[in-house]
């Protein structure tokens, strides 16, 4: 929470350069080896947690105010946002609206108001990112997806959607890269998969499935050394994997 | 356009009852018998043609807004409105903005500023709409999808990203409610994927992956009558296909 000093501070500039009443708020999920995470963070005189936010420059393009954001709690470039959402719901700002009332007229408290916030949700892998708090918060941290704490505002309402939204991608949008080594197994990918689903998947299925998306090439030589039989290798093949990543995979149809 | 007079008396009431910055873009898709058409105003005095839309009350969750606005110009009421995108380009407003620059002074102007607009789609039976005009407009009109007009702001823009985003819908979500009679043919339904998608359909593989999908029943009788072998009647099963419309077809996976 701020001060009063540091909200009539931040309320001067942030009504100086940011669009009024719209947000961003950010779901980065963390892969990494079947263990999934969020990015959360944690203000230091309240017990609920926040997802990574924040807002839009006036002259800004929302993506990159989307990443822009990202980048400054991640250190990450470049991470492929998806808009999942807008979460407008009037009271969803209520919690800021009272705990900053009376402290600055109206007209000029930035958190008088009412924000509605654009949802963008991201998939990485956590061991490249050196998480860094904001000027309002303590803490930064990777919290497991099964062991989740409280949430501030309506923050647990937007992981879950995102969570929704990447499970529903799966069946129409390449996922993987960035998170695969460039090489991988079949098991592998199927990991990746598993773990976002949170549940097994037949191994067949699966594999008629993915190759039928058309983003993967199998390389000529199984993967050498080993006891048992070697597994073929695959790649993604990435001119397919960017088209399916704009268009969907309308090859189904 | 306004008249400055217009512009004074919008402009005020617009600033005291809706969220500023923030404005709600509808993308009205009509299908009837094989054909697709798209919803649009015509002011009286530009040549382009706009999109339905509108701005959120103060109190209003932006869902409810969206339907509001389309009830409005269709008559319609609960039409299955899907939020797809949010278009937040920092020049898209430029062409609202010069038009009234100059006429009121900015900080009353509610047209001075940048609007991020939210976009949302509909897929419904054109027969069943009557076209409402706006106050701005002198018409609204069904106009087909393979002969559209010129467009106004990043209108084209946003109806483009709607059909992108309802092909993509046929991949993980149910399509077809309020489209189809309450008993109909497989290839009846074929011709509503292939209109969308505007291209022919594999037959068998179209009955295949619909029925995987485990939204139809089918009836024990074929439809009688006709010279030929009678099809099969198929028809929605509301409970599934109410659990995919909110969950995707997971069980893909």
């Amino acid at each position: 929470m701020l001060s009063k000093q540091q909200l009539i501070e931040y309320s001067e500039e942030a009504r100086k350069n940011y669009v009024n009443h719209i947000s961003i708020d950010c779901v980065v999920f963390g892969f990494h080896e079947g263990q999934m995470k969020v990015l959360l963070l944690k203000t230091n005189d309240e017990e609920k947690w926040y997802l990574p936010g924040g807002f839009v420059l006036n002259e800004e393009p929302i993506d990159t105010a989307a990443d822009r954001i990202l980048k400054e709690r991640t250190g990450l470039d470049k991470i492929f946002l998806q808009q999942f959402r807008v979460f407008g719901d009037p009271d969803r700002s209520k919690v800021h609206n009272d705990m900053y009332a009376g402290m600055l007229p109206k007209e000029e408290n930035w958190f008088s108001g009412r924000f509605i916030s654009i949802g963008y949700y991201a998939l990485v892998d956590f061991f490249g990112v050196i998480p860094h708090p904001d000027q309002f918060s303590e803490l930064c941290a990777w919290r497991d997806l099964d062991d989740m704490p409280e949430m501030q505002l309506d923050h647990e309402n937007i992981y879950k959607s995102a969570l929704d939204a990447l499970r529903l991608q799966l069946n129409y949008q390449p996922i993987g890269y960035n998170l695969m080594p460039r090489e991988f197994t079949m098991p592998e990918l199927q990991k990746l998969y598993e773990t976002i689903l949170d549940k097994k998947l037949d191994r067949r299925n699966f594999q008629r499935r993915v190759l039928g998306f058309g983003i993967l090439n199998r390389s000529e030589e199984p993967r050498k050394g080993g006891a048992h039989k070697a597994p073929y290798l695959y790649s993604f093949d990435m001119e397919n994997y960017q088209n399916a990543l704009t268009e969907g995979f309308k090859g189904g149809w």
